[in-house]
């Protein structure tokens, strides 16, 4: 198969992880403790990669040839425990996001928030 | 709209993150290495919810009425942050999830595997 | 020299560090952002050799004589990047140390926090 | 007391904490798997200071009078925690650094490493 973002939902891929975890036996891990230990780490790959590069060149890095690949696997390292991590505590990823986008909306509305990095707490 | 996983595509959920930043000019900030510091922060939220909780409590503590609802929130976070991350670098994400799910077949086959949670270099 | 614990100050550690950066003119590269990033990189391979160990166990396995050395050497990396990190903010450790050690005095009554691990905010 | 780097010796900061513990019956939540946890989260909080802030950028945020403060008790939580966990592991401390020192001396002779930020494997 060949999957790709266009054509593929968030609860095929939840079912793609956890069936290849229960495949394994590894649901006895993957409690929400171990998964955000999980994900800490995958992070810290990822972060390894951009930590001497500066901002400007980081987006050469991210696509760089060399490394590009390395970089998609480690996002999908990180996304793959989110979903687990999601599937393992019941949560549904896009109602999430929807309802946390909503909050964000208030927080962050266009007039102020525009062009700003600055904190909702302190906008 | 009321938006689920079965229904929703990762590409949708994509453009829904990036319209949002968008529409606040945001992109300047966006670049792979922000982005990265960002979800590194994100994750040190949800591990502060598990940090003093065990194993065994944590699988009760991620669906506590109290708290399920910001657990949600900070895992929406973190999935948001890495499909930014993700079409700032151009990487598909279910493709990238395929594509390393294989490397991890290879790396952990089911008879080796099963009901272990030693790493591949070590199995 | 063989350094320890007892005759070793923090200013020494701190030096130590910020010369070995010196003598190869890395402190172009140590900038607060890349040292933070370098920071969470660390921890993540941290968090690698215990993401699916219990609670129980990581006593056991932080002690462990396979990988008791290479633990050891995961949080030396923690603590030279945070001692670099001090040296290029110019924070004194020990005194921001003391100084944040009294808020949680104020935050933790002994009274009121002895075996708990509820967060202030909620004591 | 007044405490300061110059005169405070890393033995006497593990002790500053772990008494702190102590007197509140905490060592029970401190084994290693939740103090690294707690470490991942503690640098979030660092990261979450920096992650739209531009290397350049970050070397005065670090020192901003507004927030110079806040971001050296961040630090100080990485390092209390990073002590506690040798503490609790049985690490010296500046002995691990002293050992990692040498190993880094190895894969990054000056001669060779000095201006970059290459990693040993391809250096």
């Amino acid at each position: 198969m060949l999957m790709d973002d266009k054509t593929t939902t968030v609860a095929e891929l939840k079912t793609l992880v956890a069936t290849f975890c229960q495949e394994r036996d590894w649901e006895q891990f993957h409690d929400p403790k171990n998964l955000v230990m999980a994900l800490a780490s995958e992070i810290g790959e990822l972060a390894d990669v951009f930590r001497w590069v500066s901002n400007e060149k980081s987006r050469a890095t991210a696509v760089d040839q060399e490394i590009a690949e390395s970089v998609a696997h480690e996002l999908a390292d990180v996304v793959m425990f989110a979903f687990e991590f999601a599937s393992v505590c019941g949560i549904d990823v896009a109602s999430a996001i929807e309802s946390k986008l909503k909050i964000n909306a208030e927080r962050y509305p266009i007039d102020k928030a525009k062009g700003s990095s600055v904190k909702y707490n302190r906008l």
